[in-house]
C-alpha cells in the first residue's frame, strides 16, 4: 500500500476553526478556552459547521433521533456494511480544542485525503460525530452512542435535564438536532476513533502513537467516615473517634495495594475528596466524607482490589473507633477493542516511522459503546503538558495530531477494502 | 479546720440564672446555648447581672480600663495582699452555662459562704472577671488577663478588631465597661481559678476533683501542599504528585509519633483540617491545605516533638514529590502552676473525701495569665457527654460543680489567712 500524506496544516486549521466556535479567554490557564457544553447554542453552532463541511465533502448526512451525525462517502459495492470514523464535539465547560474534535475532523481529513488521491474505497465509509459525550450537561455520558448501540434506552435519554430543568429532547429541538433516522444503528463492518491520549504516557515515553487496547474499569466509592468531635487540647489520644485518620489509613492502603503490585501493574487508586468537619485547628474532626477511585485495565484485578478495599473500610473502622459507611457511586467494566485492529494500527504505524506501544485508555469514549455492536478500536495521540486535559491548556501538535490521522487513514483504508 | 458546706442548689441556681442571659435555642444540640461574646449587649447584659451580684454581697466594685471587674471583701489587714479568685463570663458563640462562668459564680458562693459562716478573713480576697477570655470576637484569647498582668499592651488591646471593624476600645465603652481603674494589677497573695475540665479525663477515672498542675504548650502549623493536579484515570502512579497523600502521610506520623511515646505519654497531636483542591473524585488533588495541632506539657518534649514533625514535613515531600510549606499560626510554651498551691487544693479535696487526680490543662486560661505575676493554680470539676465544651452540651452536675467551690473555698480559706 503506498503511503499518502494528509494535509497536516488543513487538519490542524480545521482543529483551530471548531476551535473558535464556543471560544472564551481563560484567565486562569492565560488561553483561549471552550465552552461547546452539549445542546447549547455553541454547540449547534459547532454541528451546523461540521454538518456543512460534510455537505461540502459531498457527504449524504443523516441525523438520528438523539442528534447523533453521520456523514456516509459511498463505496464500490454499498451492500457491504460500512465502515465508521467518528468521535464527539460537545466540550466540558473549560475545554480545549482537541478532546473529540480530533477524531471527527481527523475523519473528515480521511476522506478529504481519500478525495484528492482519487481513491474509491470498496465499503462506503462513515464520518459520525455523537450526542453529549462528556456529560457534562446531564449527567449521563457517551449519551448518544449509547442510545445508537442500544445500552441506553432513547426515552430514558429523551427525559434527562439539565441543571435548569431543561430536557435532552427540548434542547435537540431547540438547536435543530431532533433528527427523523432510526436511533438504533445498523453495525458497521468497524469503527475507528483517533483521539488525544489525556495523560502523560505517550508524551512521557516519546512515543508518536499508542495502539489503545480497551478501556479500563472503573470503581467509584463515596465514604461517609463518623467518628467523635473533641478538643485537640483536652481529649487523651486513647479516647479518640478521628475520623479523618481514618481516611488518611485508607488513602495510605490505596498506596499499599499499588505498591504491593498484588491487583496488576496497571492499577490506578485516588482518593481525590476528603472534607472533615469541623475542619479546625484544634477540633479532632468528627465527621470526613472522601472518595475513593479505583481504576483497573483487568476485570478479575479490580473485583480483587474492590473486595481489598471494602475489607480494610472495617479495618480501619476498629482501628480509629469510627463508623465507615461507603456508597458505590460508578462502576463500568472492562471493555478491551479488537485485537485484529489493534495489529492494524501498530502495523500502519510501525509503516509510517512512527514510534508507537500499547497503552490502556483511562477515560471513557464513545468507541466503548460502539465495541458492543462491532469490532471497535482507537488510535491515541500524545498531549503536551503533561497531557492535560478538559482544561484549555490541552495541546497536541500539528506532527503529533497529523500522526494520529495518518494512521487513521491507512487503517481506513484497509477495512474499507475488506470484501468481508 | 471545720469543713463548712457550700450551699450547691444556690450555686446551680446562679449558674443557670447566668445562663439565661444571651440564651438561645440549638436546634443541632437539642439544648438550649448561650451566646454571650466578648463586649456584645448579651456580654454587657452578663456583666450588669454579675455586677450587681458583688454588690449585693457587699463587695466593692472596681473596673479597669480593659473592662476587667474586680470585686473586693475587705480583711482584717487591708494592708496585705488579697486573695483572688476568678475567670470570665463571655463565651464562644455556641456555648454552655459553666465555661468560666463557674469559677466567677463560685468565687461569690465562696464570699457568701464566708458570710453566712461570719468569717473575716486576716487578707481581702478578690472576686474577678476577665474581659474575652475565648478570644472568639476580637482574635486574642485571655485579653483582659493579659493586658492586666502585662503580657499584652492596653493600647494593641484597644486597637482590636472584629470582623465588622469594631474595636476593643469602642465596644468597652458601648457596653458600659470601659473603667478608669489602673489595668496593671498589683500582684495578689494568690490567684485560684475553678473550671470545668472542659476534656474527658476526670469523669471517665471517678474523679471529683483535678488537681491542675499547668497549662500545656500548643503549637499550630498551617501546611499548604502543592503537587499536581492530575486525571485519577488516565495518570500512572509513579508520575502522580498527589498532596492529598502527602497529607495523609503527616497525619499518620503524627500518630507513630504519639504511639512511639518518645515525647512523653502526655503529647497531643491532631490534623483538624485537611482541604484538597481541586476535591473531585476523579482528579489527584494538586493543592491541599492542612493544620497541625501539637501539645506537650513537657516544653523539651514539644521542642523535640516540633523538629521531628518539621524533618517529616521534608521526609513527605521528598516521598509524594510534593512541595510543603509552613507557618506557625500559635506557639505558647508551658505554664506550669504553684507547687504548694497544688498540694493545698489535694489536701483539701481529701478533707472532703473528694477524689482527686493532677491533670494537665488542654486548654488555655486566665490562670496561666496569672501566673506571671503571683502563685497561681486551677481547680478542674469533670463534665458530663465526654466532657464536651465550647457547646450547648456543655454539662457538670449541681454535685460536680458544688465539690469544686468547695474546695476553692477551703483553699481560699487557707490562703487568706495566712500572713505572709
Amino acid at each position: 500500500m503506498t503511503l499518502i500524506a494528509i494535509d497536516k496544516e488543513r487538519l490542524y486549521a480545521s482543529l483551530n476553526e471548531l476551535g473558535e466556535i464556543g471560544a472564551y479567554d481563560d484567565a486562569e490557564a492565560g488561553v483561549r478556552g471552550v465552552n461547546r457544553l452539549a445542546l447549547t447554542a455553541a454547540d449547534g453552532a459547532g454541528r451546523r459547521h461540521v454538518v456543512a463541511r460534510m455537505r461540502a465533502a459531498n457527504l449524504e448526512v443523516t441525523i438520528d433521533r438523539i442528534g447523533n451525525v453521520y456523514g456516509r462517502r459511498a463505496g464500490r459495492d454499498n451492500r457491504l456494511r460500512s465502515v465508521m470514523m467518528g468521535s464527539h464535539i460537545d466540550s466540558v465547560p473549560t475545554a480545549g480544542r482537541f478532546d473529540g474534535c480530533l477524531g471527527v475532523l481527523g475523519a473528515l481529513e480521511v476522506v478529504a485525503t481519500l478525495d484528492r488521491a482519487k481513491i474509491e474505497t470498496e465499503r462506503p465509509v462513515v464520518v459520525a460525530f455523537f450526542t453529549d459525550e462528556e456529560g457534562s450537561r446531564f449527567g449521563t455520558d457517551m449519551l448518544g452512542s449509547a442510545v445508537a448501540t442500544g445500552r441506553l434506552a432513547l426515552e430514558d435519554a429523551y427525559a434527562l435535564r439539565d441543571r435548569s430543568g431543561a430536557t435532552v429532547h427540548d434542547e435537540l429541538e431547540n438547536v435543530g438536532f431532533l433528527g427523523e433516522a432510526d436511533v438504533r444503528l445498523t453495525p458497521p463492518h468497524a469503527y475507528l476513533e483517533c483521539h488525544i491520549e489525556q495523560g502523560p504516557i505517550l508524551r512521557a515515553s516519546g512515543m508518536d502513537i499508542g495502539v489503545v487496547t480497551g478501556v479500563q474499569s472503573i470503581s467509584w466509592h463515596e465514604l461517609t467516615i463518623v467518628g467523635k468531635s473533641a478538643h485537640a487540647g483536652t481529649t487523651p489520644m486513647p479516647m479518640r473517634a478521628d475520623a479523618g485518620v481514618a481516611a488518611a489509613r485508607i488513602n495510605l492502603h490505596l498506596r499499599e495495594m499499588i505498591a504491593s503490585g498484588r491487583y496488576g501493574r496497571d492499577m490506578r487508586a485516588t482518593m481525590g475528596a476528603i472534607s472533615p468537619s469541623p475542619g479546625l485547628v484544634n477540633i479532632v474532626p468528627g465527621r470526613v466524607t472522601a472518595t475513593v477511585d479505583l481504576r483497573n485495565p483487568d476485570d478479575a484485578f479490580m473485583r480483587a482490589a474492590e473486595a481489598d478495599v471494602i475489607a480494610f473500610y472495617d479495618e480501619a473502622a476498629r482501628a480509629e473507633h469510627v463508623r465507615i459507611a461507603w456508597r458505590q457511586t460508578a462502576r463500568t467494566p472492562c471493555v478491551p477493542f479488537d485485537e485484529g485492529l489493534q495489529a492494524h494500527i501498530a502495523r500502519c504505524a510501525g509503516a509510517r516511522g512512527l514510534a508507537h506501544t500499547r497503552i490502556v485508555s483511562g477515560a471513557g469514549h464513545d468507541a466503548q459503546e460502539m465495541a458492543h455492536i462491532t469490532r471497535a478500536a482507537m488510535v491515541f495521540v500524545p498531549g503536551e503538558n503533561d497531557g492535560i486535559s478538559h482544561n484549555p491548556r490541552e495541546l497536541s501538535t500539528p506532527e503529533q495530531c497529523a500522526g494520529g490521522v495518518s494512521v487513521l487513514f491507512d487503517v481506513l483504508r484497509l477495512l474499507a477494502a475488506e470484501k468481508d
